[in-house]
C-alpha cells in the first residue's frame, strides 16, 4: 500500500478517493459493505419527521451519527436511534467527523444558506455528501459545492426524493420514449399554504422564498416531462401576504422556452394549494395530480393508461438508491449538477422578475 | 302614433328604438313574435357547418336571410333552408335590410377584420345584432360597434356559445357562490393544431393570430372562473412554424392578474392540442377538460362534485337564449361590453409582447 492510500485510509477518505475508479483495494473496504453509516446535519423537521423515522425502513443505510447545534435535542435521538456518543457532533467539531470510520455519508438538513459551508465541510473531511434541496441560493454556491465534492474525490446527491418515486419516472419516460410524440406544452403547479409567520423559508438570508422551496418542483415537473433544459425564462414575483412575505417571494409565476420548441407555465406559491402537472404532446396528454407529494404522486395519460405505482416510503428509496449507488460506484440518480440546473432556472427567475423581462439562459 | 314612432315602424327600426324602454306599441308588435328573423352574414364554414344547422334546432329562431359575396352559395342555401329572394344580400345591396321586415336580427359572421364595419352597417339598420368572436381586432372597433348599436337602439350581443352552456355556468357560479373560498390560482388552456397554411386567421390584415381565435377562450376561462377583470398582463407570443405564422403569432402565453389577488396562466395556440382549465380556490379545486368545445365540456370538483350537464346544442341554446332575451327585453348574457372585456386583454397581450414588460390595465 504506497502511502497516499495509507494516508486515505487513515483518514477515511478511502472509499470516497476510488469511488470514480473501482479498484480491488476499494471493492474490500466500501463495496463490500452491507450498509452505510449515515449522519444528519440538521436535526428540524424533515430530519425527524421524515428521514430519520425513513432511515429505519432502509436496506442499505444506517442512521449513526447527529450533528446539532441544539443540545437538548441529543438525549431523544441518543434514546430514539441508539446513536453513539462518539457519533455526536456540534457545528464547531463537526470536521473531526473525518476520522469516524461509522460515518460514510453526511447528509446536510439545513436551511439553504449553509448549505454550501457543510457541504464543502463534510468533503473536505472526505464524506460522501447527501444535500437537501435547494441544493443552494445561489449558482455560485452550487458551483462550490460541485467542486469540493469533485476536489476531494467524494460524491455529491440532492435530496430529491421525487425522482426516486416509479411515479414521476413514469412520466419522465413518456419524454424519452416519444410515447405521445414531442412535448408542447407543460403546465406545473406546487403550492402550499403557509401560515408560519416567524419560519427561515421566510428570510431571505437564510436562502428562504417560495422557488427554492416549492419552485424547485415546478420547475422538476417542466424539466423532467420535458427532459430537457430551459434557455429562457419570463416571470413574475409577487406576495400578497407583505406583513410575513416582505423578504422573499410568496408566489412566482414563470415562463420556460425549451430548446425543441416546448414551453412551460409553472406557478408556485407558498399562499396557495395546488400540486399538478399537465403535459400536452403532439398527439396526446398526460398529468400528475398530485405531482410532488410525499406520498401518492399518481396520474393518467390521453390512452387511459394510470400511473399509480406503489411507493412505501420516498425518503427511504430515495437514501437506498444513492446509497447502491455509492456501494456499487454507479451513478447517482440525482447527483449536485441536478441540483445545480434548478437553481440555474431559480436565479433567471429572479432576474427576469426584477428587471420585468426575458431572461437566456 | 307620433310621427317619429310612425317613422321608425316604417323603417323597420320601431322594435330596436323600444327594445330599452317596454312599452305597450313595442310588446304589440315585437314582443308577441313567437321567432325571430336571422340573416346570417358571412357563409363560411361556421355558419354553413355550425349556425344554418344549429338554426334548425331553436325555437325563437328562423333562418330567413343570408348576406354573401359568393353568388354560387345562393342556389345551395335557398334549396337547403328555403331563403327567399328578397332576403337575399351581397355586401354592396346589404344596408337596404333596413326595409325588410322578414329580419330581425342580423348575426355578423366574418372575419374579425370586417365585423366592425358589418355590426355598424346592421345598427344603422335598425336591425339588432348578433357578432361572432372575437368581437373585433382592437378595442376601438368594439367602442365603434358598441356605440353604433346603443346610438341606433339595437342590441348587441356576441356570439360566445360557452356562456350558454351550463357546463360553463357550473364553474362560473363557483365564484359567485363562494363555494370554495376566493380563487387564488387559474390556469386556462386553449389550444388546437391548425395546419391550414392559407388561412384568414394567419392574416393579420383579417383579424388572424390565435389571440382572437383561441386565446379569447383562455382568457374568458380566467375571466369567468374568477369573475372579475384582469388589472395586469405579462405575455410572450411565439411562433414554431414561421413559414405559415409570420404576420401573427402562432402561440401566445400570458400571466393575468386579477383585483382580488388570484391570477392566472393562460396559454393559447394553433400548434398544440390542448383545452382545460384549473382552479385553485382557497379551500378546493375544480377543473374543466375540455373547457371550450363545441360539445362535451365537462369537469370536476375537489368535493366530488361532477360537472357534466346535457346540451344538445350550444349554437342552438346561444341564440334562442339571446332571441328570448330580445324578445322579453331582458338583458342578454354577453353583450358587446362582454366581447369588449376579452379584446382589452388580447390588445394588452400583443401590447406586453412586443414591449417585453408588464402591462397594466
Amino acid at each position: 500500500m504506497n502511502n497516499r492510500r495509507t494516508f486515505l485510509k487513515q483518514t477515511g477518505l478511502l472509499a470516497a478517493s476510488t469511488a470514480f475508479a473501482p479498484n480491488p483495494l476499494w471493492s474490500s473496504t466500501f463495496q463490500q459493505k452491507e450498509k452505510l453509516g449515515i449522519a444528519l446535519v440538521g436535526l428540524g423537521y424533515y430530519s425527524t419527521d421524515l428521514l430519520a423515522p425513513a432511515l429505519q425502513l432502509t436496506k442499505h443505510c444506517e442512521l449513526r451519527g447527529i450533528v446539532t447545534g441544539s443540545p437538548e435535542k441529543i438525549p431523544v435521538w441518543k434514546e430514539k436511534y441508539g446513536i453513539a456518543d462518539k457519533n455526536i457532533y456540534d457545528y464547531k467539531n463537526f470536521d473531526s467527523i473525518a476520522n469516524n470510520f461509522d460515518i460514510d455519508v453526511v447528509y446536510v438538513v439545513l436551511p439553504p444558506s449553509m448549505h454550501a459551508e457543510y457541504v464543502v465541510r463534510a468533503a473536505k473531511a472526505g464524506k460522501h455528501v447527501w444535500c437537501e434541496k435547494p441544493m443552494a441560493p445561489s449558482v455560485a454556491d452550487c458551483e462550490k459545492m460541485i467542486k469540493a465534492c469533485s476536489d476531494n474525490k467524494v460524491k455529491l446527491a440532492i435530496g430529491y426524493r421525487c425522482q426516486h418515486d416509479p411515479n414521476i419516472q413514469a412520466y419522465m419516460k413518456l419524454a424519452k420514449d416519444n410515447t405521445f410524440g414531442k412535448v408542447r406544452m407543460v403546465t406545473s403547479a406546487a403550492g402550499y399554504v403557509d401560515n408560519r409567520t416567524d419560519h427561515w423559508k421566510q428570510k431571505k438570508a437564510m436562502g428562504g422564498g417560495v422557488m427554492g422551496d416549492m419552485g424547485v418542483y415546478a420547475i422538476q415537473g417542466a424539466r423532467l416531462a420535458t427532459g430537457e433544459e430551459p434557455i429562457s425564462v419570463l416571470a413574475q414575483t409577487f406576495t400578497t401576504r407583505p406583513e410575513i412575505y416582505h423578504e422573499v417571494e410568496e408566489t412566482a409565476m414563470f415562463q420556460l422556452e425549451f430548446p425543441s420548441g416546448a414551453r412551460a407555465a409553472c406557478h408556485t406559491s407558498f399562499g396557495i394549494n395546488m400540486n399538478y402537472l399537465k403535459i400536452n404532446y403532439e398527439k396526446g396528454w398526460a398529468q400528475m395530480e398530485p405531482q410532488s407529494a410525499y406520498l401518492g404522486n399518481k396520474g393518467i395519460m390521453s390512452n387511459g393508461t394510470e400511473i399509480n405505482f406503489p411507493i412505501e416510503n420516498q425518503q427511504a428509496k430515495q437514501m437506498d438508491d444513492d446509497a447502491l449507488a455509492l456501494l456499487n460506484n454507479t451513478e447517482l440518480m440525482v447527483p449536485g449538477e441536478e441540483g445545480l440546473r434548478d437553481i440555474r432556472v431559480v436565479e433567471a427567475v429572479y432576474k427576469s422578475a426584477a428587471s420585468n423581462s426575458l431572461v437566456k439562459l
